[in-house]
């Protein structure tokens, strides 16, 4: 890793979180030596990743940062000699996403961005593109750290490490850093303080212990959280605020992961989501017009700052996590953060060769996880039920194989019929047709 | 174990399927000297209980076998130098199972007797006095082998593994045999040509592969299940019959059992139920009025063989399997048979110490499962998540921890709502409050 | 397989045990149609396979079956169309075992056979052979059954499973069934009562539990074991007699195999050893004289039954013990015999893809292990240091890997000295130089 | 735990080592807020424990720290209200040892303190007195932290895991950070740069993985080790020298700790042994005198700092890295150290439930094991085996049974005759017999 210019490459570069990246790496200033970063984009990006590339340049200059900003539409060429590269692409952009969450939904079932029909059909858009990606890394770049937040972050990551070699991988997500926050707000502590013993999976774990400065609150914080209003519990703005029971709670001995509100409250989400279906207003339908305007605000050229509507968006603090894994790897901080890495036995209940998502030390080397053990049944439940699920819609979305998705979709309790499972997976696989040359090869 | 003289204890000795075991007993007089046959009930049931020992008592006449058919209403002195003790028994009687169905319907929640918060009352209710029984064999008859088929007969037997120090059990299931037989049916082989070996627990495994005289004849008999109409597919009485979509059967490459309907077909199967419910034909009624004709049927003082109407029970072959069971017992026949026990590594990625169903080798020390390693996604899905949940189910059935049921619920598929959960199952432990003294005492 | 006439391929067909195989078929003559049987071995052995085979054809005229028995120095043509091929042979012949006993003890340390310094040395001539031996079968009688029973036997079939993808391959020993016979003669009962639970690896297992009809006797066959004069215990030819005490055999709570001796009592055998080092009489060395015996009495043109003699082998029941094999997998006869397959989490604490020598069924479509759980600390002791040991073997000998070699050394108990082993380990590899391309090529 | 003023027991307070813990705390102090030690020792030590009290004294005025020193023999008044108990006894004082070390060797047996009979000896004598410390613990300060570094660490640590419900204990051993040391000064870095992966239990662990800033080095150090004099590769004080070979090193791909010189160079120690042996030198003896020497320096009322001559002493740095860890529970620095604690899957293929030595995140809530995986067979064949014989060490010491001995020694490598070891194991307990309740209770 080059020790005095870091050169940072953004897949997806045109993405609407990308100013929350530039910030992230302007408060680190100090930290890391950022001398260039490339925002690469596929050409129908065009006009989004250069209004980017433009505030990026305005954000820079304001913080007194010698920073280049490039633009790329060729990705091997932006890769060359990379120190860290940056995943967070959207295969089809958000009119897919729309697809994969109206499609279902047009069947009575759960249409949803990261879990269930959708997530699956995402997986399989974003595979085969990540795992070029991976080659090209391994060609041009092969001691670069790749840093994924491409959703479905775990399945993505997991693709990785099944399919490939490359072993310089970490999936990133914000719910864990999420729930740091909204834990230390409900304790009234610094959320520096705040470590967490999280079981699971990317969007599938549960909190089983928070500590702060070392020392687990978890029983006073659950008996807190489990009289908590709805509204106050830890939440994600794409997902309708629902109550977990007293007693659900307390039989949990663990605080469940806000995407969790699809497995436990099914029922109710259905019946929100079929409204919003209903009404033409999905989650990526919202998320369209959110980002329209943002791009508006972002074309101001008086703008030099990450504006405040961003944290609108769902994936707060996404790009600010990205920003602390980088400058972790790059000075061996060995801090404790939450990332998507190899189980190697952490967990003794889930496969040896599939990614979690845990709690890490962050060295130079990559993260190592903190050991765990074993899950109690209340979090194996739900945990090794979607771990299946990963694994079969990863070897379906490597080889292509409708089969082993409807097996997958089976198992998944978000598609609770096997004959309309049928359907909509055929519908979905039509849908995005142009983008999985692996079904239709 | 008595050489000579060999004493049965039925508890639960008034079911409708004890004719079953008599003509078991019968059929096998040449490998099995039984000598007497004990049948327990409680009081309530005691005129069901006589007119069954009374057929019984012709039915050996009969069949020209001196055996001693006494009924008690005192176990203990039942139990005392049993050989064998089966237990049959249904806590709260019928009525208490459709309670259990009617219950959830009626907040659009499936009712089934052994899945989903039907299954688990049914086992609040049996725990307490499954757990006396086996303490009084431990006293009166501590080297009487006790085959349990009282449902849901997987999670009663874990918990006699996890809540006493009793090895000599053995819990049985028709659902294996029926499957045997339905492919011997398909295959156009005898069923003693045919093995299985099956992968899950009781209600809730998946036959992964079939053998005729050994020899693997899987991947045949998949492409011409995945062909059948759903009516020739294999399933039980008390299931609609529902079709797996050829894909799906290849995906899996395992045929499901029946049960797996609930969670494959989840919605055909609410919809089904929601259908009977209205009409006042759930399951626990049809089977009521079934059982009072055939009561009518076994008064007849004539009738001195099992009648044929037994077999619209769904329970078909339970008891025959049973008096097989006993008899591999006494003779060391190292057969195999498909029975519940300890797992032990049979499947290395269930728990060690849970119980499982799988083909065993039926020896005089008792069964050993025949190894079989890692369940794939595909299996490992659906069964893990059971598996845990009947693990909490028992942990909460013994404790009376109305927040353990509620997490219980919570991850099994069947029960979709934090919410409803809450209603329903406190709706059941009203109505079933009288059997449960863990909850109530 | 053929139903009709079965074709066996003998792979060391010149060996002075053949005549206990050709016994074993005649016994067998009603259950197994036997058509002909081909002697394969190298020129080099020429004199000595004649010989066996002329005995082999006069003993099948006595007993009148219509077998051919066919010499071929050309192992592919003698594959073709094969049903069972059974392997026997031992490259470098008898005095390359010579060398692997006299070699370490020239220098202190244990020579012997199949453990220790010795029996990896057998392992690296073996394993390149026998690998190719695999490949002409996959090609020349892919569904033909592999019985194996050259030694390192466990080592050998594992280097199959790990480096070959053929699965139709069974590793057989006949210490085990030495162990039935011997607690049969001491439990006064016919040896078909008595059923083992083995634990460990070829050559290294314990005898866990022993059932008399299917009935555990351990414990009381523990205590009159424990009393035994050493001469009573059951025992190997090749190894010098030695008692275990009453304290280690209670603590163990289970009855080691001959080989144990090697680890248990390493002190005495070492002292044993070099003093038959001394005296010229190693174990090869007394073997190599028995089989010049034991040609000449079978070159006696009058013989037509196997000598008497044969008995004071070292491998008595070998051969027998392949017969009874190859019957059952023939007849799908699902009965008990203890056999080298893959662990697949049978013993749970030893690797999932490792060899065992364990009690299976065995069913026309192979053996199918009982499953066991976790190894005791008392077994897994020299149980898991042993498979680690074979593992490093296996790698060292597909690779030719020297530092692989010394690490296996390390680990093992026999082999006190890592100065010693560079020493020894260099004079054994000049010294079999020419079997040895993997290391030398 | 105390935030003001922390008080801290030190049990076997007359121990040698006891002033470099004095100077861990003094060089510690704006770290942490020392307010009083307890020397707590046995009346047969007061001399000693006065002589250190004393220096004690003299050495924290001398630091200008105001901590009370108090001697005391009743250690239920001194365990009242301690933030920190840590343990350095020796049960039967250095004449306890030199028989450990004498009476194997007297029959030509290996005698060392912590590996084989005499570390099972010591263990035998130290498991009833350091059960009993930790119920007075759980009585009189049941949230303080208990460091143990009395020998065997790792078995005596795993005794209280498995035989009392007190959770807030760490086993300490000054070798991990030696090699630390050692590899810091070959590497010519600082030591603060240097972390480890270890992989083992205590006293027999291999270092696996070198990092210099977080980035692996492991190939080159081994390279260079490989290459390194003997006398230059890491090692204890009281362990004789020897190299490892290159190809032994490359081989395993791990270094061993100092302590696996007893298994892979058995041969050499064994010979260095009875020399000492027969001059009246074993470790145990020269130690003595080391010690009569260092309390006469003790004594000088004039020393007031830590004396140079107590490096000579084997177990340099072992109280530096007590107040090391003490520092960080305190402060919750969540930096990396290397202790014994429980492994709950940290290494998959050790026992869940056994205590390892393994790199550690220290928290304020104690140690977190980083995730390591599966042992590869080089590092498993010792350290299985070894873990195993700790198990049976420990079954033994806690119930007296002299037949688990009999199968510990039988199973460890340095115990190389059943016949020897029953006459060593019965010479031992009787030599120790008033230190053995439980044996002769």
């Amino acid at each position: 890793m080059s020790k005095e210019a870091v050169k940072v490459v953004t897949i997806g570069g045109g993405s609407s979180y990308t100013p929350e990246l530039i910030e992230g790496f302007i408060v680190r200033k100090e930290l890391l030596p950022l001398k260039e970063i490339w925002l690469v984009d596929v050409e129908e990006g065009r006009e989004k990743v250069e209004i980017v590339a433009a505030l990026a340049r305005r954000m820079f200059h304001k913080a007194k940062m010698d920073v280049k900003v490039e633009v790329s539409f060729d990705r091997r060429k932006a890769l060359k000699n990379a120190d860290f590269v940056t995943t967070q692409f959207r295969v089809g952009f958000m009119s897919a996403r729309i697809k994969d969450e109206r499609i279902p939904l047009s069947h009575g079932v759960i249409g949803q961005e990261t879990n269930g029909a959708g997530g699956m059909m995402k997986a399989f858009r974003t595979i085969p593109v990540i795992l070029d990606i991976v080659k090209d890394i391994q060609e041009l770049c092969p001691s670069a750290w790749m840093i994924n937040f491409t959703n479905p972050a775990g399945i993505n990551t997991e693709a990785i490490f099944r399919h490939t070699d490359f072993r310089q991988i970490i999936g990133l997500c914000n719910v864990p850093i999420g729930m740091v926050n909204g834990f230390a707000r409900i304790l009234e502590v610094d959320p520096n303080q705040v470590t967490l013993q999280i079981q699971g999976v990317n969007h599938n774990f549960f909190t089983t212990d928070v500590f702060v400065d070392g020392i687990s609150v978890m029983q006073n914080l659950l008996e807190t959280y489990a009289t908590l209003d709805a509204s106050k519990m830890i939440n994600m703005r794409n997902i309708a605020a629902m109550p977990y029971s007293q007693g659900l709670l307390k039989g949990l001995n663990a605080i469940p992961c806000p995407y969790h509100n699809y497995y436990i409250n099914t029922k109710e989400q259905l019946d929100k989501e079929l409204e919003e279906y209903r009404e033409g207003r999905v989650r990526g339908e919202v998320v369209l017009k959110l980002e329209q305007e943002l791009f508006e605000i972002y074309k101001n050229p008086d703008l030099d700052v990450k504006p405040k509507q961003l944290e609108q968006r769902g994936g707060a603090h996404y790009s600010d996590a990205a920003c602390n894994l980088i400058t972790s790897l790059y000075n061996d901080r060995k801090d404790i953060q939450y990332v998507n890495t190899l189980n190697k036995g952490t967990i003794t209940n889930l496969p040896y060769d599939s990614v979690i998502e845990a709690a890490c030390v962050i060295t130079s080397g990559g993260p190592i996880p903190l050991a765990i053990g074993e899950m109690k049944p209340q979090i194996a439940g739900i945990v090794q039920n979607i771990k299946n699920f990963e694994r079969l819609v990863i070897e379906a979305g490597v080889k292509g194989d409708r089969n082993l998705a409807l097996a997958a979709m089976a198992i998944n309790p978000l598609c609770p019929s096997d004959a309309l499972n049928n359907i909509v997976l055929d519908e979905l696989l039509q849908a995005h047709r142009k983008y999985l040359p692996q079904f239709f090869g």
